[in-house]
């Protein structure tokens, strides 16, 4: 009677750890999507404003080449940072609708930032054939390269495997739950990539705009351009964090991702 | 009778994909390694390299600043990318040893690349100063002095919470167990942070001294430094591969892993 009493009590007590730690788990999860939609909007609207204040907007004309510059670092940060955050965020953490809208809205985004990282990377090729500057010469450069292909390659893959091999599910389970691993490592690694492009394109820009003198004496526009980069950073962070928190994943996700770790 | 054989068939045909697996497995982890081994040597190497060849080698006197600088990226690629990656991987490969000194080694490789950072961030201090530069102006110093701070804490929690509680093994291990995964993810972002400095200070590096146009000509030493860039973010490719691979846990961590991801 009394073993029972006691038991009956451990079970309300895991009970209620169970009811707190879904709260905290609830709260987490808020605070953490609110800071990456912020952070995700707060970075293209930083670059759109830098370029608005300091660099004088937008063109696409052979006799403002500086104008149409500014496409670049506008479109690669919205294509390679909000865009793809966005989209890998939503595949992580979506919890409210079923699998297939999910991917549709990971597909939705990527494919948003498609077309941004083409133009961006016609824009800058375009102001280089201009100004008679050489393509590809600098680590920047080399790291974007990079990363766009690697872009393209996941997208064409994932199109095809995730969602067009859907026409015949059941025959293709076994081929699209062995590629989902390589397509997520691949993927961070393509984030990471554009980040890195991202800080280094900065860091060339600030000299290569402002100069070592201004740049080195603080001036706002540099502090803004930091700030963006900072911005990116933090972006990274957060990602980071949600994509090693097993507790962010969807209830069917974990499951897979439980069996998997016991299965090694 | 027949149901036994073919039990017994099943039996040793999944003894035979484990012993592949197991074959498979240690191919995997011999390659990496070798690999991982290779770049974090091979960027240090070309770092040291590229500063005999073309920046005159080192010093540390008022009237050779160019030559104090040099220190700066040699030092801080040795303790950002190669101690630390090194450290990083012998925490997570190292099956041979008793935990207590994978644990030791851990935090020696960490102990060699404090002096490396803290002597690396004073060369390019005091060449600022003799030079007359602003200190902490650029998106490279503000990453650098970010991954500097944490590395420091990362350090100094480490070593109090996971070696100097030890002398009271069992009433800290409750503590110590939960510590585990906040280091593991500030370690992780320590090491992004400081291949992230990396790449912004060869960006600097690049156009400071070889100037925008002999770096767009695509001149040897502007190779070099984009090596060393594509080196970091090898390294970083690899060490990220490393960590998302459960298989290359220690089975003792593997074990605590997948006792973890079932108990959420």
């Amino acid at each position: 009677m009394a073993r029972g009493k006691s038991q009956n009590q451990r079970s309300r007590s895991y009970e209620s750890d169970e009811h707190e730690r879904g709260a905290c788990e609830w709260c987490e999860y808020a605070l953490v999507i609110t800071l990456a939609t912020i952070l995700l909007i707060g970075v293209s609207a930083l670059t759109v404003f830098w370029v608005f204040y300091y660099r004088e907007g937008y063109a696409w004309a052979d006799d403002l080449p500086d104008k149409q510059f500014n496409l670049h670092p506008t479109l690669m940060v919205a294509g390679f940072i909000t865009f793809s955050g966005f989209s890998v965020l939503l595949y992580r953490i979506c919890r409210c609708f079923r699998r297939i809208y999910v991917k549709l809205l990971h597909a939705i985004f990527h494919a948003l930032a498609f077309p941004c990282i083409v133009i961006g990377f016609l824009a800058v090729l375009d102001y280089h054939n201009k100004k008679g500057i050489n393509n590809f010469y600098s680590l920047h450069s080399w790291i974007g390269f990079v990363a766009m292909g690697l872009f393209g390659i996941q997208y064409a893959v994932g199109f095809f495997s995730f969602l067009l091999l859907l026409i015949c599910n059941k025959g293709t389970a076994g081929f699209r739950a062995s590629l989902v691993p390589v397509h997520a490592a691949f993927g961070i690694l393509t984030f990471v990539l554009g980040v890195a492009a991202c800080l280094t394109g900065l860091t060339e820009k600030a000299i290569f705009s402002l100069g070592a003198e201004r740049y080195s004496g603080m001036v706002d526009e540099g502090i803004i351009i930091n700030a963006i980069g900072v911005a990116c950073i933090a972006i990274l962070a957060v990602v980071m964090y949600i994509l090693s928190r097993d507790k962010f994943r969807t209830p069917e996700s974990r499951g897979q991702h439980i069996r998997a770790s016991v299965d090694l």
